[in-house]
């Protein structure tokens, strides 16, 4: 018996959630959670379901469809782990929780490799017995350097990128290659200290709480939809370096919850907003 | 229009969730809100369901119970203002609170009266336009003062009694007229904490954090199923009477977070447990 | 007896502790709560000394400022109820819960008089017996408008303005006539969301907590010195209009706790940045 | 030039602060920072005072009591890595935290050893390139396994034991053994839910927080002075095993902030309670 997780999102009218459990009914799944939530500003119905049985995902998809308004977004996928790789910089915090998660069989996923642009984190990766790829930008342009990690990338057929501290900016035509499929830790609470040392941007502000945010990445840096927030208080005593220390256990805490969210399909893209069934 | 609110508990069974929207859907009600939980370990399936439309409420319970398991709980009842009765004792915050919120209009809920065995909370009453009644101990019996409070009470025949830190222990026979009906803030995170001086206590023990618990009121002294608890720092700077403070910040939100639960119809009792569904 | 607050700020050399503390010291002070803060990137010393006895502030002022490095700020106040004029505007909740606290002797202040552009607030604080002003806008230009408040407040002498909610601009001219005593609360986690409507900023940017700053009002809109901030968790069902309400109670506490600190003489400005001494 | 913190604790009288900071003024030390908190309800004074120099912290220590009241508490040591030995159990993630810091010189403290009753942290262990030592109960009595502990302690010379998830109870004897130097992190909000299976405990009062204290260890179990605690929400969706599964994040955190306020001399012991100058 597998588990699916089925997402929709779809123009509100009567009887949706009726129907949907209609068809799963007579399917003779076994539902063990159903979440909806009807966005009354716009019209939208949207839905979570998780069932177990014996389904093709795309079949029951296919029925699920026939009755939904045009324009639905329906999927259905079985809940197993993602594929992921994971992209990171010098800082080894992220990462570190990541990889320990992994090695106790706590995440959800297959880590299939760490991509970096330095080599901060190769020993790190390697006590965990995963692979690890050095792709430096050495002179590069952008482009050039973007090409190398696609290429890296294209061996594993990730799910999913996790940018753990990554630290770099993709283009545009980068992103657009994972529609919605990549997730970053930004290390404010957004909109707050949007891009480069927003630490050094908080204290010069003087602000008593920091905090961190999991979005998935858009075009826009930094203005992806956000999956999940938190932040702790500080105080004066606190140079940038000192919140940069203290906004680890935040960053940290904050990206697992936001990948753990993804990995069990719990989230729905709306625009620039999320609908996150947690 | 009026707005419905169903609550249901019953074991749990396939199809349940498609059989209910189908008895809505059937009857056209505009479904706002639905949310379910099935509690795995026991069984058990719990719903609530918000509506718009015009209803028969005890008809529509009817309907439903049709064809619920045996032994469900079923209940519809029209949102709107629940009638209160407060009481209070010396310490205003909480019933300020609750005064400051009914006199804007940010309370569903109507109060009838402030009933306390203390003087101290009359004038603040009076400013808001409300009746006041002292029932003061004076050298009765348990029983003989909770008559008179009895008889107060009947003559406002209210849904819920509110206790805004009354501060008293009612007798197992007084709590049972009022079944599952009275909801009371208790100044600490329970089960820390239980009876007299909480923040004595708490000081004592040497706590970096206090906090506060809205539950339902049963014949053991904090011991009913608790609605919502929340805490806030503090340290060793924080004498017994500090603590008190700080504390009256978290009680009186924590009694006005788990208000407004009930009075929406969010919450079910299940033994000495609740499901919230906010 | 009388208590007194010494707040300090000067270039940091060594000795300083001791040299302050010898002379509250020798003139038998009893000192009951000392806190210092050495911010080493600026070699900037601060402190905060509370202590009992009989003096003349002013002398005493100056005998600590005979051995301070130049250039230092040395006050010294006693602690007794500041004096406090609070604009309102339609929005009552942080208003009443400045009234509740001033009526309960929980605010260590005198209220003078509330005054406001609207009249929503006038029955609110006619209920606590408070003087109410309405200056309406009307077609007047801005200077107009504040020269009445400035006759207005000038009538009670205040030694800070709370705008609890006012929601108006103030020009520099004004804002420099009151210099550092003018408390604000804003409906954000400052810097996020400056300016008009944050929770619709907040809603359109998807975030997933809400805050409020307690700050000093300079020139600059919503740009000064922090005095403390909070936040609270909000999801995707989440309205502007239910995060305007859940907000509500984040904002009164942010504004009261800030308002606490500002009237124990808790707060040393520094720059753009506040030194709390809690 | 090294680092010095001393504490002291002590009856309260005038001039303490004055004179202990011209002690340390003449000996010429860079006093970088100074805590001091006098509890008035004891008459008890405590402060905490870190300073860069050249010192016999045995020396200095000496002159400061020579003018302390007698029975003062004077402690002065070089603020450098402590050495800890480890204790853990078949749950990795406070291990694996304490592991991660350590290996990214984040932890001011050198992690001499671990110590298990059971093996499941072995390979863990020896991924960072550390000792680990397997001390199984088998069937001995607990005097026999301890005596083992104790001989294997013995070599390491540790300042600190740290019990991360260790989940067995000393003997009043071991403990004797290591005064306020055994630092543990219980998986519930003291003093709620003491002992065993703290999750259930929770689920089954049918709590909405938990949480987790990180305290010294006496005689008496979870008895001992609390040094931190923080909590997180939870509701009626949580199982147990879904509790024990976030608790974690908020033991580990818990864990580190306590294990870094005792690493950094920050924290004193007074009676069951603690002062931390963090």
């Amino acid at each position: 018996m597998a588990i699916y997780v089925g997402l929709i999102a779809c123009e509100d009218r009567a009887g949706l959630v009726h129907e949907i459990t209609g068809v799963l009914f007579k399917r003779k799944f076994n539902v063990t959670e159903n979440q909806e939530f009807v966005d009354h500003r716009q019209g939208r119905f949207f839905m979570r379901t998780q069932f177990e049985g014996q389904a093709e995902a795309a079949a029951l998809a296919f029925d699920l469809r026939q009755f939904l308004p045009k324009g639905a977004l329906c999927q259905v996928r079985e809940l197993k782990a993602r594929r992921l790789v994971v992209m990171a910089s010098a800082e080894p915090h992220c990462l570190g929780e990541i990889l320990l998660r992994h090695f106790h069989h706590e995440l959800n996923a297959e880590i299939l490799a760490v991509l970096s642009q330095t080599n901060e984190c190769r020993d790190l990766t390697a006590r965990f017995g995963l692979p690890f790829e050095h792709i430096p930008v050495a002179g590069q342009e952008r482009h050039a350097h973007e090409a190398q990690i696609l290429k890296s990338i294209a061996k594993y057929q990730p799910d999913y990128l996790v940018l753990a501290r990554y630290m770099r900016i993709f283009s545009e035509d980068f992103v657009g290659r994972f529609n919605q499929s990549i997730v970053n830790i930004h290390h404010s609470f957004l909109p707050a200290f949007i891009g480069k040392n927003p630490y050094q941007q908080a204290y010069e502000r003087g602000v008593k709480i920091i905090g961190a945010t999991a979005h998935f990445v858009t075009k826009d840096l930094d203005e992806g939809p956000i999956i999940t927030q938190d932040v702790i208080h500080v105080d004066h005593t606190c140079s940038p370096e000192a919140m940069a220390r203290l906004g680890q256990d935040v960053e940290k805490l904050v990206l697992m919850r936001g990948l753990n969210l993804v990995l069990e399909d719990r989230v729905l893209i709306d625009g620039n907003r999320t609908i996150v069934f947690s």
